[in-house]
Parts: structure tokens; C-alpha cells; sequence
């Protein structure tokens, strides 16, 4: 089978308006601060917050929804990550992995 | 002040005794299948999991709570993990972490 590069970018162009959307439902949740969206490199696709803590929310938060992922293949290789909580005591940090991109946002507490 | 070898000794015995407490109160819960309870090392004191799946499983999850743990102060250093879950097909594994210990349990979904 052939992709044309038309193909892929229609991918790409139906990847960011799902993203879009699901920013803006998310954020239309009562308690949600920030969405951040990234790929499965961690790289920011689209965010809420201000530049900087984008960048830096992404790399600590892809890197514990890898070792998370990692650790539950490796307790069991049949078995899958579907949702991580990071509870402080400042707020809730959820991670939905998802199969192109990863949803990251922030609950206040 | 002195710490006298007593005081330390009761101070093990107290977490012990906690740790059983702990243990035997979270296995009561409908639809906890396992609990494991681990020092600030990583080390399992107790679980009821056989050996092997305890070693196995308390090394790779200390690992993710400890990115987790410093991925909050990374975050923002007056901020604290208070909760963690790690939700897959098969189970949900809570890890609460404590100042002298850690615990970990599998819900089944």
C-alpha cells in the first residue's frame, strides 16, 4: 500500500483539531487549570500554559508516564498503562496516554 | 539530647507493629489483591505478594514514585506527591508515600 504524502498530512491536520478539541473540552471542566498536550517523543503539541512551564511540565511528565508505562509492561508484559494520578498537595495531575498523543492536565485541589 | 539503642529499637518495633496493622487493614478492603510496604530505600518490609513478585515489584515501582516525587518538587519546590495511581487494564496500583515507609497496593478493576 502507498501513503501519499497528502494522506499523512490529512493525519496530521485530523490529529490537531482532535487535539483542539479536547483542549477546549477539558478546560471547560470545572477544576481543570491546564491542558497540555504532547506527542509520544513528549514534545508539546498544544498547551494552555505559558511557554516555559510547557517545555518544562513535558519533560518531567513524559518521563514518569514512560516509567510508569515501562514498569507496568514489565510486571506484566500482557498488560497496558492506561491512566496515571500524580496527587500533591497542591493539585491532581492526570495522564491519559493515548496512541498519538498523551493528555496531560492539572486538577486544583 | 542522646538517642539510647532502646529508643531506636522501639522506634523499628513501632513501624513494624504499624506495618502489620497497615497491611491487615488494606487486605480487608474488597478488591485489594496485594499489598506491599517498602522503606525509604526501595526495600520491601512486608507484603503479601511471594518473594520474587515482591522484589521484582517494589524496585520498579519505588523507581516511578521516586520520578514522580521529584518531577512535583521539579515542578514547583514547595509542592509535595501525596498519592499516586497507576491505572492499567488489568489492575489500579496505589502507592501512598509515607515519611518512614511506603505503601503499595494492586485494586483489581
Amino acid at each position: 500500500m502507498r501513503y501519499s504524502t497528502v494522506s499523512v498530512n490529512n493525519v496530521g491536520l485530523f490529529i490537531i483539531a482532535e487535539v483542539e478539541e479536547v483542549c477546549k473540552r477539558l478546560m471547560s471542566h470545572k477544576g481543570v487549570e491546564g491542558v497540555i498536550i504532547i506527542n509520544q517523543e513528549g514534545i508539546p503539541i498544544k498547551s494552555t500554559l505559558e511557554k516555559n512551564a510547557t517545555i518544562h511540565h513535558s519533560a518531567h511528565l513524559h518521563q514518569v508516564a514512560q516509567k510508569a508505562k515501562s514498569t507496568i509492561r514489565e510486571i506484566d508484559p500482557q498488560n497496558e498503562l492506561t491512566f496515571l494520578r500524580i496527587r500533591s498537595n497542591k493539585h491532581e495531575i492526570l495522564v491519559a496516554p493515548g496512541i498519538s498523543y498523551r493528555i496531560i492536565y492539572t486538577v486544583g485541589i
